[in-house]
């Protein structure tokens, strides 16, 4: 083994030193009450659970799993998000509990990565799932619910992105006839690649107006003035039932007086697989990826024997943090050095700054290498050492 | 899949249900708060870490360790103790910080259990490390910061039992004069098995005296006494030095004022094979495991290629739980229930409330299916619907 070796962490793991910790736990403490104030109950899940129970039901690429064999043979997983775990949970619950259920995690998730210097491979995702509720107030609620925490965690400037699973595939399905054609354009979509987008349309055989209203789809982005725009572009009453809750939906979120953090984009698409409704992402302009999203998944608890509407969201913490500017904070920790002689007085002293909500650090000068060095970042020192214990 | 295994959790893996969660997190915010006040700064580490990094280092059993294999064919674990993962990162900070250094952390770790119905194999800890001081001082500040963060997590009574790992291996090496006989010996130390110990010695081949001092042994538990009793029993130097240690260990716990709470007990072994000199375990009555132990592992950073003298501690905070009382909390969670048509009031008082500082649940009338249970747990229910909305 090489002392290189030693220091090293496995890919994409990272320690989280003590200045970057505090403003974290400062955020996530920000997060928790904002959460709590709207009636959501934390709970925690296990770091391990069976592949068969949440492994599968995760939206997650399965070669982005942490597997491992348990001593019973069973294959266990790293979790790798927690609205499974959640959605375990809250399906056991509903055995004594009504709905609708308000549950919220602070938590780390784990997902594998490929390479260095790529994404991290655990980290910390805060977040909500009302379970129980197929309401469009339900989504307006974890809607605003998200503004408010990302509000109360410091960020001023975001915009969140709102659109509708069953509008893009109906209204596709409606204009291109085949779910294989769906899928064949949603893919650019994904990519947010608009020039393929219409590359691709101009290859169909589709009538002109079909080609168009596939081109205008891509302009459906942006204030309630687009919904209009979209319910002309459709007959399917599906996608018109989609357009609907989006209506309703903008109206409830100017009600919690959110609005201004509001773009409706009836082009948003997610690789998680099990939202069915309503689906949004919030971005801050300095952050390349979502700090956070959701949308709702109908059909997830009903995988744990509870059929169930759900809707939720989560954020990602450290992107969050990356988002915030933060006034660097200094270290207002007092020290107390002292010899062996005065140790009873210098004790006392840390005592009753302590008990005066100071922060002390209580240092034997005998176990100090060199003093200038350890003295220099504190700001406030009292020494207690010499023939008679000397008061800085 | 059957329905059953999707709501099972692997071996020794546990949910943290909402009231218990708000238990948990404000002891542990008491303790982070007393580390705090101490001048200790908190890290986080990853949850997996290289085996060859801190799976060997770590004191923990090989076969307690979850292991699993990373793309690159690399062996990890979840780590199974936070001892090593701070030693890694100290190692690392005092490229540029000056010793003595105080860090602390609050983190789950890891052991894998046999079966059912046994320890978790899942929990959360708690502690300090205070690396590069190698004075008795540093001894007394992290017990006396033990009993100081338990006192400030609600824990009354408890006792903290305190011993040394030389005084235990070099007295026997003294009376028995081989390894192996040492080794023979403590194994009835690590068992507690008073009686097979006593008649291990007399089938010794050791002389009266020798056979007698062994029997004394068994009795060095209790108050300051004992350190003279001690002293009788040997004339070897590093013995005396042990027994030194200790008398000024509690000199400095006297002046810390937490002397009601120490136990000297000179017979206290442990499994953590780091430990190499004063170690020390704490008790409350009521639980059968440690709630938190710790001691001097002057050796253990040498292996991330700084040497460096270290003590600590962890608390298990799942015991800790256990031994404290609480009192039933009510859920003051105030709910307001609305019709659509007076939605936006109905909000609106949500967003008065909270902004008072109260938790609200405000919850559509059409996504609740069976209205008294829902309502049921509420003390305060706000009612916004019918014709006019009615305000209860």
């Amino acid at each position: 083994m090489t002392k290189t070796f030693m220091f090293e962490k496995p890919l994409g793991m990272r320690d989280t030193l003590p200045e970057l910790y505090r403003t974290k736990r400062k955020v996530i403490r920000q997060i928790e009450a904002e959460l709590k104030s709207w009636g959501y109950q934390m709970i925690e899940t296990p770091t391990l659970e069976y592949y068969e129970t949440t492994g599968r039901t995760s939206a997650i690429d399965d070669q982005k799993l942490f597997k491992l064999l348990d001593q019973q043979g069973h294959t266990l997983v790293l979790r790798p998000d927690m609205t499974a775990p959640i959605a375990r949970v809250a399906a056991s619950k509903l055995a004594h509990d009504s709905t609708p259920l308000r549950l919220s995690y602070q938590a780390n998730v784990f997902r594998s990565q490929q390479r260095e210097g790529g994404r991290p491979a655990e980290f910390s995702q805060a977040g909500v799932e009302l379970i129980g509720d197929s309401t469009i107030s339900a989504d307006g609620e974890v809607i605003a619910l998200l503004v408010s925490t990302l509000q109360k965690a410091g960020l001023d400037t975001f915009t969140l992105a709102i659109g509708h699973v069953k509008f893009v595939d109906s209204f596709f399905l409606e204009v291109l006839g085949t779910e294989e054609r769906v899928q064949g354009l949603k893919r650019f979509l994904f990519e947010k690649n608009y020039v393929g987008y219409r590359e691709h349309i101009q290859s169909l055989s589709l009538s002109s107006i079909d080609k168009e209203r596939l081109n205008q789809f891509l302009n459906l982005i942006g204030d309630e003035s687009i919904i209009d725009r979209a319910k002309e572009l459709t007959i399917d009453p599906v996608v018109l039932d989609a357009i609907q809750q989006l209506e309703t939906l903008f109206d409830i979120l100017c009600d919690y007086g959110v609005k201004e953090y509001i773009k409706l984009d009836l082009t948003l698409v997610s690789h998680m697989t099990y939202y069915t409704g309503i689906l949004f992402e919030a971005y801050a302009n300095q952050v390349g990826f979502p700090i956070g999203n959701g949308g709702r998944y109908d059909k997830l608890v009903r995988q744990f024997g509870v059929n169930e509407a759900a809707t939720g969201f989560g954020i990602y913490i450290d992107r969050l943090l990356e988002a915030l500017q933060f006034d660097e904070e200094t270290d207002e920790t007092i020290l107390i050095i002292y010899s062996a002689e005065h140790r009873k007085v210098a004790i006392g002293k840390a005592i009753e700054l302590r008990n005066q909500g100071d922060s002390v650090i209580i240092q034997d000068i005998s176990g100090i290498k060199d003093l200038d060095k350890f003295v220099k970042p504190f700001a406030e020192v009292y020494y207690f050492f010499g023939e008679r214990g000397r008061d800085s």
